[in-house]
């Protein structure tokens, strides 16, 4: 077989071809700045992702904190390997007390959103944390818990220039999308719920 | 105002309706079985996740498995955090020697890819194992490094019924997905790349 039909040989140089083209767009990358990351849509993985960001900077020796607007967003697991393992790295702080479907008090809601928010901006300010996730905050701002303008005002004006945000949640607010450097939508393409198998361990909590 | 009209009743009787239905949906998930999860699409986020998942299992004092197909999938930093503090719990192995257009020798990728899934399949049957992540199976699959038939038939016949098995990477074949419990397909809504900014340590690495 002459070389110039050898498939292996046409792969090779294909994939020559791509990563010259990768290396000349990644040379043109250079900049670094806190970035705004929302994780969005009705897929799984919004919270579980934003976590794993979270030790990703615990492997890199960065100080992070986690604030939960909504006590269930992140498991209970999550949050005590955090705190038995890396409380010198890691601030964690539950302020909310479940779903809103479970609470059935708006004034209670607003009220944990509020002090949530209130604790979010401490930690963001704090020149030693760069990385703090607001999970699910979203869910506080769909329901108007916090308005929507407040936080992005904060996060444009006030926010550290190079202190990442992640931001997790279904509904995310156009306004909130319209200031991401980086925004991903998770969506549910197969679900075991369908078939009648609980959440289980490990995988969903 | 009359009871009706304020609105903090009304939010909460919503609410109040909107936990009844989800009790109701939520009492009829009574099984518990090992789940094929994918994670795909062309969005941050898959092979994060699915370490977040790998943490919640190591949260739970769960033994769990990782095959990188391709390195750099998963970023050194979760590698030697894993290696470091969790190795009694979690296997990690790197089989693959950098994405594809990185190594230009697809005879040298078919080979280790070929011997990332033996190591997968072992791992997979090891009963003591209850969550294997095989980190961008998908990409090995797409460019038929490992026939996805294969891959198909050992999931449905052979992997152990309580054990999960966590696949990431875009472009993720049909057939995989057909067998999924649950797939998630993460899609980009907003990049940093797109402003000329690198990748950053903590966020992508």
């Amino acid at each position: 077989m002459a070389e110039h039909e050898d498939p292996n040989a046409r792969h090779n140089e294909k994939m020559a071809k791509k990563k010259a083209a990768r290396d000349k767009i990644m040379a043109t990358k250079t900049g670094e700045k806190g970035l705004i990351v929302v994780h969005t849509g009705k897929g799984k993985g919004k919270s579980t992702a934003a976590f794993g960001m979270i030790f990703r900077c615990i492997a890199h020796g960065m100080r992070c904190a986690v604030v939960q607007f909504i006590k269930g967003g992140m498991d209970t697991g999550e949050r005590r390997l955090i705190e038995e393992r890396f409380s010198d790295l890691c601030t964690f702080e539950t302020m909310g007390e479940g779903f809103t479907w479970e609470t059935q008090d708006r004034e209670r809601d607003v009220a944990n959103a509020r002090a949530a928010w209130e604790r979010a901006k401490e930690l963001i300010l704090d020149p030693e944390v760069k990385m703090v996730l607001l999970d699910e905050l979203n869910i506080a701002l769909r329901y108007d818990y916090i308005p929507v303008g407040e936080i992005v005002d904060f996060l444009k004006n006030e926010k550290p220039e190079m202190t990442h945000v992640v931001i997790t949640g279904r509904n995310a607010k156009d306004e909130l999308l319209e200031i991401a450097d980086l925004a991903t939508e998770m969506t549910m393409l197969a679900h075991p719920f369908r078939a009648g198998v609980k959440a289980q361990q490990g995988v969903e909590f």
